[in-house]
């Protein structure tokens, strides 16, 4: 039978101990943790390695390292009551590159408070809030309570490069990691003030593309005529995959796209949203995207291709007059539920085969994927997580979609047949992904408040299903 | 009164010398006189250094490494005989950049020897072909000798950087510069066995594009569909340029470009071109060009606008999935007489501005420019080049024109009105501005030959031309 659960000394355990979490907090951040670069597996290594001391330190009984091919993954695990429900968390102590370096305000890996908010790469995605519910399940476990939940910490060290050998691990550990629910913190309030819940998220699908001209760089005087330019053959496949309205001018692209219900362009339609902010915020000369739609629908329900980077040729300082032998582009298509990844790669590798101009050859690199995810938002988990952040914040939740990708929702789904609950408490402007990323304390703390009560509020959810 | 001219010492010198030649010539090449780069400065400003002592020791009674307000230019010079003519000779001690150094079979700036050809970055493009003519002087200076024509060397380090200070230079010293004529040695033969003499240039019109999108990179998944991705725009704007039949799309590009003559287009003809073996040089899947011209046509006689370099965003390991805050191009035209680099770039920045698509800022850089030149084939300094090549060759010379740019050419000609003789030894594809430079000693010898015939064969060229 379940043992005592008193909430206010847990809520006043995460008060208590604010420096103390914020110190340890700078600690995790001060690691490197870049997924992408091999120079830094060491690194990722010593994150995860943190993350389990941390997590014994804060009470769990059991902390694995495990290994799955690539990065590893922190699993922690508690006895559990069979008559509570069991919450798998996940989060990622994986942190995006950091260059350029030079726009950097402060170093990316020394933490700098500035305002009340924590500047570190890593400090909203997602160190900053993993480290919040390590802070969460501390205060049940160390003020004599028992955890409401039986809670299960999943913590991957490869989000930030489409988290390749995720999906294979929890194949392999159903039996660890089975849950009612999963619980996610790496997606953005609404805006300041306006705390939210994520029930839409896009997905994702990565293609690189490298276009050879001749077998070295030419000198563009000697050879200027003669041969492709690689370089402009590249500009004409990717001036290709939009028309002039910013559309995805890829044949077939749009077919598995869900116009959004009338109910649900009501919605977006009442948040709030100041298309002058808003462009101030991002700093362009104008807005753009696709017509037809708001800026919150072209981010959240429609698709896009966008290219992440491309080089070729000379880019120091001076002039060098060559033809590249070759140029290259890495690409990601920002997918909505229904898009299949696969076939939308198809589509695109057949659109740039058929628009590659002659002279060149073109080799396309798929990379990872996944679809994008819609959650139910009648579940019992949403609906005391909305509860929880009224307490906490003292108004209610917005339900939002949001257009980055979490792979790991569609393979909990898939694999574990479990719901997921986005729960984020990160700012949009952020700067996830870009220099100077932080992440705003007063939601790092009332974050950390709120999954306290969140988790006193499921503690029934079992019993009362039971019931039913 | 001229003195004693001996041909057959001077040639014998040549030949007798030839390994310590040789030695001196990889001391040369191993100064990293890369004059793009400004860490290299001191590396330019050694190689002046160097050439100074060397033509010193050459023969020369007065050697000065004349600054110019960037890298240094080296003045060598005898005292003269009134009824001997002058002669300018020109080159260039500074080299491209080596990037990228991987693809270098030998390290660019430590001379190898592999079958009969050097390996070194400047070892056709200019270096060693600036000291063929130090030797050929050299061989009538150290002979008993006297000099057959009045030489004066002036050797610049800024040409692969456009030359930006040279053209002032020229300008501020007429008296000391002032010649009967110009040689160049910067040009190819036109094949391995078939020495040549070109007589026609095209010129260089240089700019760099900025787009700018937002303040700073952004996530991809929070804010793609909403801002214009610079590197789209910059693609758009690349791919613009051309059409789909490689024609150069900017309206007035070829107003002032000459037809060729059909006496021209029949010269051309008849040089032997072999597409397949030129295709498998260049290595490209297939050639490619404007239609209605020959390969040869295409980079002799035709303009381009051509990428020179691209980048944008993020090209490292993994994935980045952001929308890049910039994109950036280096781009250079090949001109051809008569078309001005000023108002092929006024015509190429109103179209670009015309193209560039909304929601972000393109800002354009203007490089140098030097239009295309084409020299009289019947100037007694050219038939006295061509008798020169025969008899050390054993066959006639090529007349050809080449598609690299030589800006000064240009200013030999409108600031003294001097002719110029382009006689160069290296051979096509002997990757210059590429990795890999090399130059065929055989060529490095016989062009140390040539010219040292070549001054015996002018030295009467100004009495000639009084007693007409």
């Amino acid at each position: 039978m379940p043992g005592t659960l008193d909430l206010d000394a847990a809520l006043q355990y995460v008060r208590a101990h604010r420096d103390r979490h914020l110190q340890e907090l700078r600690e995790f951040l001060g690691i490197a943790s870049v997924s992408a670069i091999s120079s830094h597996a060491g690194d990722v290594r010593q994150a995860a390695q943190w993350l389990k001391h941390r997590l014994l330190s804060a009470g769990f009984s059991t902390v694995r390292v495990e290994e799955t091919g690539g990065h590893p993954v922190v699993v922690a695990t508690n006895p559990g009551h069979p008559d509570r429900p069991t919450v798998l968390v996940y989060g990622h102590y994986d942190v995006q590159p950091v260059d350029p370096l030079p726009a950097w305000r402060h170093p990316p890996f020394e933490p700098a408070i500035v305002d009340g908010a924590l500047y570190a790469r890593g400090a909203s995605d997602d160190k900053g809030q993993v480290f919040m519910h390590v802070i969460a399940a501390e205060a049940w476990l160390r003020t004599g309570n028992e955890l409401p939940v039986n809670l299960i910490f999943l913590l991957e060290g490869e989000e930030e490069i489409g988290s390749p050998h995720l999906g294979n691990y929890i194949a392999s550990r159903q039996d660890l990691l089975r849950a009612d629910l999963a619980v996610i913190s790496d997606t953005p309030m609404y805006a300041e003030g306006v705390p939210a819940i994520c029930y839409g998220l896009r997905g994702l699908a990565a293609l690189e593309l490298t276009v050879a001209g001749p077998k070295q760089d030419l000198h563009s005087g000697i050879f200027g005529g003669t041969v492709a330019n690689p370089a402009h053959a590249l500009a004409t496949l990717i001036a290709s995959l939009h028309d002039a309205d910013q559309r995805v001018a890829v044949a077939g692209f749009y077919d598995d796209v869900d116009l959004p219900t009338p109910a649900e362009r009501h919605a977006f339609a009442q948040l709030p949203f100041d298309d002058t902010a808003y462009q101030d915020e991002v700093g362009v000369p104008e807005l753009a995207g696709e017509p037809g739609f708001s800026p919150l629908e072209r981010t959240w329900i429609r698709p896009t291709v966008e290219v992440n980077g491309l080089w070729s040729g000379f880019s120091g300082e001076g002039q060098k007059t060559i033809i590249p032998a070759s140029a290259h582009a890495k690409l990601t298509c920002r997918l909505v539920p229904h898009q299949d990844p696969v076939r939308v790669l198809d589509l695109l590798e057949a659109h740039l085969r058929a628009h590659c101009p002659k002279g060149v050859a073109l080799t396309i690199a798929r990379g990872e994927g996944a679809p994008g995810t819609v959650t139910p938002i009648d579940h019992p988990a949403v609906r005391s997580a909305e509860q929880a952040i009224r307490a906490v914040y003292g108004r209610p939740a917005a339900f939002i979609r949001m257009g980055g990708s979490i792979p790991v929702v569609v393979t909990l789904h898939d694999v574990l047949a479990m719901p997921t609950l986005l729960l984020g408490f990160a700012l949009p402007n952020e700067n996830f992904h870009a220099p100077n990323e932080h992440f705003h304390l007063d939601n790092f703390h009332r974050g950390a408040e709120t999954v306290v009560r969140l988790w006193s509020l499921l503690a029934g959810w079992k019993r009362e299903e039971g019931s039913q």
